[in-house]
């Protein structure tokens, strides 16, 4: 996204479609798919074409936007409900329902014109779009205070320009203090099931030139010794600092914490869920166990192997040491810092 | 071995060429390879055809012994310099070593005669491999007793028949418990990079007909407040309890003794290296960095991404609540405990 100058986008609006880059065949393949429908946005949502927190939210709202631009009879009813069925794509990310709540309240304004309703739908997504942007570049520029040169960062899953609008979340971070001179060291975790960590993060890092090391989930514990901090994304916080976020974060987190390292969430606001009081109350997407199963229709096991594939898991509060956010760093207790900035978000 | 009433033997000397199970294929092909002589044999250790810590002891003796049938001048220095080529297989496993120790503390005895030399090579392969037969089963035993019904048991990489002669070592004591008539579920971790546990833990629990759960290791946190008891195996033990396990074990570790879960070691007492004071001097394999960047062929990041790729790790001895061997569960402090039956290592 707006990453013409880094030879790539994630997602771009068109006026009758919505390209994406097809994030499932990276870093090998550099397929672009034009999206012409609501259906083919949520598929794509589903399908992780279009992943990250942020991201999908911007991409739902786009395809509001698209289907908008259609002739359709009861257009605000067909709207209503293909931002009802967006909504539903993935069940996690916080993001997703807060920006399709932004577009419900447009639809469902009387005030609204029939004839401006398109317009405004484009405006608002355009407008979550310019905001995430805004964000990611307040966060790596707040966040980039805790890199000091030669320090060592871990990071799990992507957080990069292909999770978030503009530069990224933990990435962005780690992108803004490479950018400022700092001398830093990357170790990537390959993130099973579907190897974001792998695909993604270590294909954005190349671009960037920043060094990095790949390894398998499993060698976290192994190299946390040389770890100065680490740094996750989010895919919603509820009010007591719990954070949902990519399956193996908490045992990163747990790892770090017993070798003391800084463990830091990263994550704009737009991930706050204020109505979960704590990790419990957040719906945990499992998905298909052929996830697990298979590494690009591949076999890596028994055919009909029993698995368990939840695709997110919740770290407790007690071993978040901050959350990196576009209004600054949060610090424990995480309840009461949530609660300062709670009228902001 | 001792399999053939569970369809599959693992290793079976013919005589003239040493019939091996490739582990590299399962679980989806059954495929057994023919090893000649001693280079075939160091070349299915190295690639892993015949993996595990007191398989691999075994095989390699009988590596030795195979080559000691064939007709070659200067036999005995032949035969020295294959075994010690044998033993240089692999680095971390200390079984291995044991093995090619007794074989070439025979091949050096001026007291046996050239005529009988094959002969006592092959009934030493042979003792090895029934020591560490008995020893599975005095392990299953014992281990079992720390098993009770409706336990939830974690284990990483394969450590069944596949790994060790008879029974295994952590599996072996599953299997026994499950014999015993305990309901029990265990979780697998897939095991990254090579995913013994993904291809090779789970075809013999699906044998056994134990109730399983295939993980990613990454999700070790996030169900390990279901976990009775983790039980892993070891590569090889320093005087101090620290161990060298499958990579892993050591983040397996740290996240058990977030959730005060006991965990264990189960290994023969030939896993023991009372030559090194801690794990800091124990060797760890590093491996082909391809082996993480491909599953199965195909790549699964960028083709040169940097990567590191330890095969083993070290797991602090005070992460260790006991190890179990066939001569009884050992306690902390370690140290005490393995110099009690340092005699009879």
């Amino acid at each position: 996204m707006l990453a013409s100058k880094k030879n790539f986008y994630t997602i771009k609006f068109l006026g009758d479609s919505l390209s994406i880059l097809d994030q499932t065949v990276l870093p090998n393949k550099i397929i672009y798919q034009k999206l012409k429908n609501y259906q083919d946005v949520f598929k794509a949502i589903r399908q992780l074409k279009v992943r990250g927190a942020p991201l999908i939210g911007v991409a739902a709202a786009y395809g509001v936007a698209l289907e908008s631009t259609k002739r359709v009879l009861n257009q605000r009813k067909h709207l209503y409900q293909a931002a009802v069925k967006l909504g539903e794509a993935r069940p996690t990310a916080v993001n997703l329902r807060r920006s399709i709540t932004r577009m419900i309240k447009i639809i469902n304004n009387p005030k609204i014109s029939n004839k401006k309703l398109s317009d405004l739908l484009i405006n608002e997504a355009k407008k979550i779009l310019k905001e995430e942007q805004e964000n990611s570049y307040q966060i790596g520029k707040i966040g980039s205070r805790l890199i000091n040169n030669n320090m060592t960062i871990m990071t799990i899953c992507n957080t990069g320009r292909l999770a978030a609008p503009g530069i990224g979340t933990a990435l962005g971070v780690i992108y803004t203090a490479h950018r400022q001179g700092k001398n830093i060291k990357v170790y990537v975790l390959e993130t099973r099931p579907l190897l974001q960590g792998a695909r993604l993060t270590t294909f954005e890092l190349e671009k960037l030139k920043i060094p990095y090391t790949l390894i398998t989930d499993n060698m976290m514990g192994t190299v946390m010794h040389e770890v100065d901090i680490v740094l996750a994304g989010a895919d919603r916080i509820a009010l007591n600092g719990d954070t949902a976020n990519k399956i193996g974060t908490f045992t990163l987190a747990i790892t770090a914490n017993y070798f003391n390292v800084p463990f830091y969430i990263v994550a704009p606001s737009s991930s706050f869920d204020l109505t979960k009081r704590t990790g419990k109350e957040i719906t945990i997407e499992e998905r298909n166990k052929d996830e697990v199963r298979y590494i690009k229709n591949q076999l890596i096991t028994l055919k009909h192997a029993n698995v368990y594939n939840p695709a997110f898991d919740i770290t407790p509060s007690k071993l978040i040491t901050g959350i990196i956010t576009e209004k600054g760093i949060l610090k424990p207790p995480l309840v009461k810092s949530i609660k300062k900035i709670k009228n902001n978000v």
